[in-house]
């Protein structure tokens, strides 16, 4: 190769001053999932079927049948989740080098340990670029909030009372912000969805999904280890199965970070 | 960042020098699957149950309910897929630095369209060392057969006659010459699986699935576009679900490739 780039790259992997991050939480049936309120559809949790375990079904062989939502776990909402997208891109749709790209992270653990309904605005966002550096093209925007140490028990992931869910998330300016923001292409939290838990009595309701998605961008949801990343300077990528019609896909997220 | 390695691939993907290439096939309830004979139990196609489509289960969005095999369409194959690898890792236990390496692309496409039962000798593999430089630490070794052009056509896929279904791979000594080579730590292919159509009656049946995945190797499955990649110099990332006691799983998978 006459360009050095990806020699450099395969180099610091193999020596170690690369490294690669998993930002995917664990798939399995207890992995949490949404719960929307009467008289709306519900996704189940992942089940499987067994077809074989080294039995006289498949002799040398195990293997299963899975069942689970588009929306389950890490994963990816494209465009056509919601209805302002609906004309927009299915997951099997998005280009390959949208997937790709800088990770740019804000970190609010901090108020969100204070506040677990805390809402991230535009002054956030905007203290972020002027601290770390404008917002590169082609960028995923997560927002560290500490909530995946809660993935590991449903219901203080969820985290619902009597007046509903109550996890962090963008206030509608924040969520039109992202969406217009020319270098942004995704949105991604660490909690079940990529609105706050009390975004369904937000004007418009469900900010994030109603203006990201219907500007052609992309959420993704449920990562770990959001911790592990520089504020800036992080590659991420972003995979989501090759769904052809999909409205999201359950998604394996890695990223790479320097040593 | 003190060290340019990331901000060079970065800059390489802005820049368009370096591009992301898609080895992954569409996963829909066309892809085609696995036939096994009986007594064998068989995995269903890809399906989809409605959860909402912008109605009155969900005024503003839409989303559905899937069912497939781990082992549909692009996928990885994880050791305790084998009874050779029973005691190895699942899918969600693979260290995320194996699941990215050099891409190492042998090309047999003319001696395929000659023969589609055509066996990869290990003086194939032996010539590529010789040809392109020896394989280099976390190789992925794909074999690149043109077969991707069949995957819309269910039927030429799977290529089965009255004799069992003719389709190209390893023989059994390069299935063992993969299994004990240090730097390879998976092999993927366009067929419908690692091994070749044939090599239910090899000695031992099925080599590369018993020697590769007994190894503590990854099989990788239905990859498409393969001709874009270099014989060696692209890198590869894997991404399964992290689908914990997963035996395989559908796959998305990326390469970055310098033009
Ligand atoms: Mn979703
Ligand atoms: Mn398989």
């Amino acid at each position: 190769m006459s360009d050095p780039r990806l020699k450099n790259l395969l180099d610091g992997l193999a020596d170690g001053s690369v490294q690669v991050v998993d930002l995917t939480q664990p798939l399995s049936e207890t992995t949490p999932v949404l719960v929307l309120p009467d008289p709306f559809a519900n996704t189940p949790h992942l089940s499987r079927k067994r077809l074989s375990r080294y039995d006289a079904d498949g002799p040398a062989w195990a293997w299963d049948v899975l069942e689970l939502g588009e929306h389950t776990g890490t994963h990816l909402d494209a465009p056509i989740h919601w209805i302002t997208g609906k004309e927009g891109e299915d997951v099997a749709s998005i280009p390959p080098a949208r997937l790709v790209g800088p990770a740019v992270v804000i970190d609010r653990t901090a108020a969100v340990a204070e506040d677990p309904g805390y809402l991230l605005t535009v002054a956030d966002l905007e203290a972020h670029e002027v601290e770390h550096g404008p917002i590169q093209p082609g960028s995923w925007v997560l927002f560290r909030t500490g909530w995946s140490a809660r993935a590991n028990d449903e219901a203080a992931f969820l985290n619902a009372g009597a007046e509903g869910p109550v996890t962090p998330g963008p206030d509608v300016e924040a969520s039109r912000w992202l969406a217009e923001h020319p270098n942004v292409v995704g949105f991604g939290v660490e909690t079940v969805g990529i609105d706050a838990g009390a975004a369904g009595g937000f004007d418009p309701g469900f900010p994030v999904h109603n203006f990201l998605l219907g500007a052609g961008r992309y959420g993704l949801t449920q990562l770990a280890n959001l911790d592990a990343l520089p504020a800036s300077g992080a590659l991420i990528v972003v995979a989501p199965l090759k769904l052809v019609d999909g409205t999201g896909s359950p998604s394996r997220v890695l990223a790479f970070v320097e040593r």
